[in-house]
């Protein structure tokens, strides 16, 4: 069997590009990972968001806990058959979203309990718990159970709060056990402090992960500050090993990013603006809404190979868009979901030809020259 | 240039299949179009409607002419393009949804005034305006514009109204012009009344069409009734022309208008129950909200070759109904609209067999026995 390995093929500035290995296949960096929160991507079918390019889903284990459950997933074979997705699936350790959804939260040593959002029916995660539950759903990715406190905070609460996610990521990493092709992240946390993330660094380190997530970022401080923090944070943890931003972002996030030396991100942006109406293209943003694209013949973008451009006038997704039909959610959806994965293919391309400063130079000039003319 | 033109192969009893050709493709009869009222089958890409076995798709005159408007339609290409679906559309005339839909509907001999039920804003179909915004749509067969009145209604009301469309017949066919590859279906009325349908049909046979609707059915009068009226009313129309059942129906509706000399049927029934978790299969009805297909890791129907039974539990599908995730709206309406082309499929092939008796009375024992026991 494949053991999960990563392998870092050509480095530009600090922007790497490389593949994961796993069981269920490979995984290209710098790779986004597209959100199927309750065991599916909004609006997709799941061979549509391999055909964007996706090689990696997110799951969550927040929502798959409380609806259908782990253990119901895990008698219907896992998550992978469950949602009819064969390629590798990271699971998030349920803290961030428990933090953000849950209600009555009480949070210990131990860990957290809380109210579900759904029900109002209580449970706990701890590391062990949320070990189990990532286990049970078969996720090929399993991130450590951790503690983010919402930014500002001053300083000693967040050296508080990281070193308790540092006691749970060994208790998480002691509870994972020795699992082939599985693999086990940990996540750094610190704020914005540099000592911290490197006191995090240092800890996690020690306790010996097969990759490290970049967390407590994209949480409200703005992009200057997240960008300040990505100058030091990714360079304190192992070079060897993939690293992973949580929960970004927005095209120039992730380029930005990228530039930093992160090679994996998700984000539920892609696919939540593709339901209101908001579209990535090489040019910005544009809000498919506008009444100056009712009358206009031309796709979103005529570069794009996605089914929305290649099949669909902007007149037609206007239309479908204030009728609040469902192909509206569906070809939006999937036009941001390809266009996402179209950036992080032309990335990895740059990066292996030492050309990353000129893509970064083109993207932004491209995005600076607005939305096509209107008709 | 392809004609239109209808070709009968085979009768088994009153059933008959046969073929439409038409410039934009053959329709297999007998058909069933599913409605693609706002230029979309709900929750359905064109193609995977295709992919169903659809040889042709409905759209609605009063919802396309109110938004985004005909005109817009036509500018844009029409509406195989705007929608991109190169396969023929049928288009209603507008009559029956501003009976059912519009507000302050006024009715005169010239036509109808009624105000929009999205923005109140006011309109007139006339005859000849209907067979205007059925071209601007570029529709391949447009239905002449007819009153319907609610049943039951007294048989004087009904001969009123009947003569009425008989005289609007007559103007849409003067004013639909001669369109080579483009037809014109007159439509009967007459409510249950065998005399009134006689002298319908006679009128309408007199003036001329390229096919002929059994109008005033299915608005409510039960399937015994719906059926003692198709037992005479298919036979006073034309033998060389298809004939259409407008707005049937449930599985059982379709097999009997089929075997009572129907060629064409459209409803809106296999997508709204896709959406509402109604599922029509071989065994009958079931409706996967139920809490007894939770833990079920069976498809809806072994039998099935849709992606919902291919790839999908009913436990999976049953999790995305309750969280209320598109993809269920998706993976129901492709199985149901994929289960009722299948029955279509299944009957002109026993009709051309001479066996449809028999395929009847099989597919009347398999929805006896019901949905498959529970786990
Ligand atoms: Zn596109
Ligand atoms: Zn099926």
């Amino acid at each position: 069997m494949t053991r999960f390995s990563f392998e870092l093929a050509a480095t530009d500035g600090r922007a790497r590009t490389g593949t994961i290995h796993t069981p269920r296949g490979d995984i290209r960096t710098p790779a986004f990972m597209p959100v199927g929160t309750a065991a599916t991507v909004k609006a997709m079918m799941p061979e549509s968001v391999a055909a964007t390019g996706a090689d990696i889903l997110l799951g969550n284990t927040y929502h798959l806990m409380l609806r259908p459950t782990a253990e119901r997933i895990d008698r219907l074979g896992g998550l992978h058959k469950f949602m009819n997705w064969d390629k590798p699936i990271l699971t998030d350790s349920g803290g961030f979203q428990v933090m953000s959804l849950a209600a009555l939260r009480k949070l210990t040593e131990k860990g957290v309990t809380f109210k579900s959002h759904i029900d109002g029916s209580r449970h706990e995660i701890t590391p062990e718990r949320s070990m189990e539950i990532q286990k049970l759903l078969g996720s090929d990715i399993v991130m450590c159970f951790d503690e983010c406190p919402a930014l500002p905070a001053d300083k000693a609460r967040i050296a508080e709060s990281m070193r308790l996610s540092m006691r749970w990521a060994e208790r998480s990493r002691d509870a994972f056990g020795d699992r082939p092709g599985h693999a086990l992240f940990g996540i750094q946390q610190g704020g914005l402090e540099e000592d911290l993330r490197a006191e995090s660094a240092e800890a996690l380190t020690q306790i010996g992960f097969d990759g490290y997530a970049v967390g407590g970022l994209a949480v409200g401080e703005g992009q200057e500050a997240m960008f300040g923090c990505l100058d030091f944070a990714p360079e304190q943890l192992p070079q060897d090993k993939p690293r992973y931003l949580m929960g970004v972002g927005k095209p120039d996030d992730i380029v930005g990013a990228v530039a930093r030396g992160i090679d994996m991100m998700d984000c539920v942006l892609p696919s939540r603006s593709g339901r209101t109406g908001q579209v990535f293209t090489r040019h910005g943003v544009l809000n498919i809404k506008n009444a100056r694209h009712q009358d206009d013949p031309r796709p979103i973008d005529d570069a794009c190979t996605c089914p929305a451009c290649t099949n669909y006038s902007r007149a037609y997704l206007h239309h479908v868009f204030r009728s609040q039909e469902m192909i509206s959610s569906m070809l939006l959806t999937w036009h941001n979901l390809h266009y996402f994965q179209q950036i992080m293919g032309e990335m990895r391309a740059a990066i292996a030809a030492g050309s990353f400063t000129q893509w970064q130079a083109d993207f932004h000039a491209n995005r600076a020259n607005g939305d096509i003319e209107q008709l």
